[in-house]
Parts: C-alpha cells; structure tokens; sequence
C-alpha cells in the first residue's frame, strides 16, 4: 500500500495530522464514489462556537450505498466537565481534537456495514495520543471473509507491533459490545485509545500506525463491496438487515463514546447523527428460527472468536 | 370516571399498589383490545433472577396500533450503585418497585403516539414513593387536541392539589425534552417522581391522585384514536412518522431514565424495548418545507408552551 505522505522529514504536530487526515477523507470519498458507481458525496462544512468545525460528506441513494458519511472535523477549546469525564481525563483546561469518522450502509444486506474512525487528541496539560478503530457489522457473517478482514488487520498491526492485533483485537471485542443484548455489534476488528501517552513509542511510530490503519479502510471495504454487492437476497433478508440495524442504533446511542463526546462536545447532530442508519425496525422479541442464516449469524455475535485460526 | 377500587378501608402499602397496578393492566388492554377492534395482546410472563418479575402485554399489527406493550412489573432485591445513581438516591440497601408502563405506536400518523407509567419504589431506608407521568407525541400537532389532552390532565391534577398541574406539566416539558435536538418528543403532559418522600400529603392521598392518572389513560386515548383513526394520509405522512420515531428511539436510548432503569436493574431487554417504533429511518439532516404540516409541528416542539390558553 501505498502511503499518502512521505514519512521522511516532517514535524507529527497537530497542523500535521489533522492535514494529513483531510488528505485521508478525500482519498477515500474518492475510492468509495468509484466503488459505488453512481452515488456521489455531498459536502457540508460546518463551524463550532466554541472552536472548529468539520467538513461532512454524506452519500446517500448510491447503487451500494443506502446511507454513509466520511466526516472530518477539528474541534478545539475548553474542555468542559462532561467531555473530560467521557474521555476519562482530568477535568479542567483546553482540548484540540482532530479526526475522520467512517459509517457505512450498504442497501443490500449482503454487504456489510463498516466503521472506521481515527482521531488525535491533545490537552492542555501535555498529553497527546491517538485513538481509532475499523469494525465490521456483517448482516450475515461470512465466516472467511471475516477472518479475510481480520488477517488484513492484523497484516497492518504487526508492520508495528507483534503486540498491536492481539492487544487491539480484544479490545474492539470489548468495546464493540452491546451489554444489554449480551452480543458483539459484528464480527468486532480492532480498537484502540490514548495510544501516545506513554512513552513506549515516539508520537511519529503511533502516527505511521494509525494512517496505515486509516489507508486500509477504501482497499478493505470496496473489496468487500466488489465480492457481495451482487449476491441475491430478498424481503426475509432486508428484514433481517432492518433488525441489525437497530443494534446498530442501540450501541450508538447507548454506549458509543464517540457520539457521546460529539454530543457533549457540541458537535454538530446531523453529522454525529450520520451514523444511524435508515430504515431500522424494532420487532418485538424477534428470534432467529433454528438452524436458520440469521441463527448461524446470531452465534457468531460474541467476544474472543479467534477468527485467524477458527 | 368510576375507580377501580373503593378508597374506603384498605392499607395502601407495597402488596395493595402492585395488585392495583395489575389491574390497571387488566382494564387497559381490554379498552384497547376493544377501542383496536382487531389487534389482540400477546402476554409474556417473565421472572428475574434477583427478585421479582413481569407482565408484559404486547399488541401487534392491530387495525390501529403497530406494535405497544402494556407492562407490569415487579422487582426487589438489593439496590445495585448503578441502579441508587439512576434513581439519584444513597448507595446501599435494598429496594421495591412495580409499575406500569405503556407506550402505544400507531400505524397512522394521523393518531399519535401515546406513553404513560405510573411506578411505585421503596427503599429499605424507609423512603416510598410514587412517580409517573403520560405524555403524548403526535406526529402532526393538532392545536385543540393538545390544548383538551392537557385540559383533561389538568381536571385529574386539580382534584388533588392546585399546585400540582403546573409543577408537573413543567416537569414534563423538561424531562421529554431531546436536548441535542433543541426540541421536544411532543406536545408534553405530566411528569412527576419521588412523590411522598415528603410528608405534604399522606402516601394514600398520592396513591389515589396516581391511580386516577393510570385510569385516565384508556378514556384518553381511546378518544385520540376515535376521532383520528379514520384521517386520511399518504406516503409524506408516513416518511415524517419515520423520522418522529426515529427521536422517539433518541429519548428513549439517550435521556429516559426508566429505559436506563430497566437495563440497570436487570429488566426484561424484550419488555423494556417494546417502546421502541417499528418502521423508523434517520435520513442524514432532513429540513421540513417552510410552511409545511411538519413545519408547522416542528416550531411547536418546544418547551413552555401554554397549551390551555393559547
């Protein structure tokens, strides 16, 4: 793969990355446009009172794509209680964040939805770190293209750390979890947070590492697009898709530290809100009939599957 | 408005709430089974490890409601941190509590959507209170409708304590209120908690003004139904509804405390969720027509409107 930005002879400041992340967001609308074939992102630029903005892309009606964001914002100033409580630091002086934040669904559920988000933080007190994370929500998991997915993930991870995968991995199976469902939101990928706080490795190597995992994302899901997009299906599947997609809402709204900190933080709703799919239903106590795909599925919606070697 | 039980001779303590509550169940979903005319409840017995259990009582796909539950339950056991948090009493202990809660979603978005609960706790620190409240959601605003909803809840408020309408419907207003959307999830009603921790009135004058609440719903709504069911609408009338439910699911995930209670407390996910609409969709920043039907709803979701004498 190849990368954006040369790695030589640059200074990893915030000015830095957060170009760095624009180049990303527009790098991947482009690859997403190409991929879906027709649908086309609408840009929204957006301005926070209190310091920064973003810059919204929103594709909707696409051949693939029912509803998606590529959002970037940079948002800055005081860090109120709230928001210092939700990233679980000290309360009390100023923030800078940056970061590009994924949410794709497909309109076949055959394709799976796809999240990926990096970010960098910085707060008056001195420290900084890198957070991110690329999860898949299958409607269907398929067993080998998750371990596919995985093995890309930990391809990237290991270019850094032999202990990134497994490290990341269990924490995307930790923090993807919906409690009150007792399941994962999907087949989980990788997650991490405040990387660059201590001092293991140079801010540089954390920022090499969380822009190969922001590359990664156009090359893993359009191929992912390109296998799926058209496999058949039919209203018993949309059905199906309709109920794993208010999952989604249920995790998002419930425990999903991002839109919480974009709440708090007085980010802009329709953009936080990209997130939430279109066309979710709730039906009461639906349950899967034995031996059925949406059962298989269901099974598979649990932390510590080894999905390398399963 | 007849009562269900004489108010002469009886203790109003926690075995005598929970039977009238029962009952209150009972002759709700008969009104409604009957106001419907099709659509019949499904019952669900459920039992909960730590102490105590469920009625949940569920219509679907009836001539008029969608999906609704009509749930009675009864927990007890030791008061869990999280739960005393939420409830926003002391740590520690043990606790009761049984209630009945409703939330109605229509197929028409003529007819609105309709919440009610009325709850009873106790707490082994000797504190026992009441809490409750019915709000209500059109999806299109109807001016006078509002206006005799709140005239009715005022006429049961007034009976009991003339401070009481104004301090609860305020109470409403900002307890369904979606902050990040700067709006609120309808027309608001009465809201009221902790009733009888105080020692203004006796335990069984709050029992007899939250039973009368409980009674008033079925005439309510039934009345709604009644004279809205038979409106005629077309696919932009349904679009809207998707989206107004999509903020019914936002409160209900984000702010409510009785959903957040129910996950704490180990409830039923089933029986909590069955608030949740069927048919929803988030489209990325839908912007009603200036001058719409749903414009003109949207500039009244908003607090501190004087429903009686605007």
């Amino acid at each position: 793969m190849n990368s954006i930005h040369s790695p030589q002879s640059r200074t990893v400041d915030k000015t830095y990355i957060r170009d760095t992340f624009k180049t990303l967001q527009d790098e991947i609308c482009k690859k997403l446009e190409e991929s879906d074939g027709t649908g086309r992102f609408q840009e929204e630029l957006w301005h926070r009172e209190a310091g920064g903005g973003g810059r919204t892309r929103i594709i909707e009606n696409g051949s693939v794509i029912e509803k998606g964001g590529v959002n970037f914002s940079e948002v800055y100033g005081v860090l109120s209680d709230q928001m210092a409580d939700v990233l679980q630091i000290q309360r009390g002086g100023t923030f800078f964040a940056t970061g590009v934040s994924i949410v794709m669904h497909p309109i076949s559920p055959m394709v799976p939805i796809i999240h990926m988000n990096v970010r960098y933080f910085e707060v008056s007190n001195g420290e900084k770190w890198f957070g991110g994370g690329i999860d898949l929500t299958p409607i269907y998991i398929d067993v080998p293209q998750a371990k596919g997915f995985h093995q890309k993930l930990k391809g990237i991870c290991d270019r850094h750390h032999a202990s990134y995968y497994p490290t990341f991995k269990k924490w995307a199976d930790d923090y993807f979890y919906i409690k009150h469902r007792h399941e994962t939101r999907g087949v989980g990928g990788i997650f991490f947070d405040r990387l660059g706080v201590d001092d293991t490795f140079t801010i540089e190597e954390r920022f090499d590492f969380v822009k190969e995992v922001g590359e990664a994302f156009a090359p893993i899901y359009t191929s992912l697009i390109q296998s799926n997009r058209h496999l058949p299906y039919e209203e018993a599947e949309k059905q199906w898709q309709r109920i794993r997609r208010g999952r989604y809402v249920e995790f998002n709204l419930i425990y999903d530290r991002g839109t919480k900190f974009g709440l708090d933080s007085g980010g802009r709703i329709e953009s936080i809100f990209m997130s939430l799919p279109p066309e979710v239903s709730w039906m009461y106590n639906f349950q899967p009939q034995p031996g059925s795909k949406e059962a298989e599925t269901q099974k598979l919606l649990r932390k510590e599957i080894d999905w390398l070697n399963g």
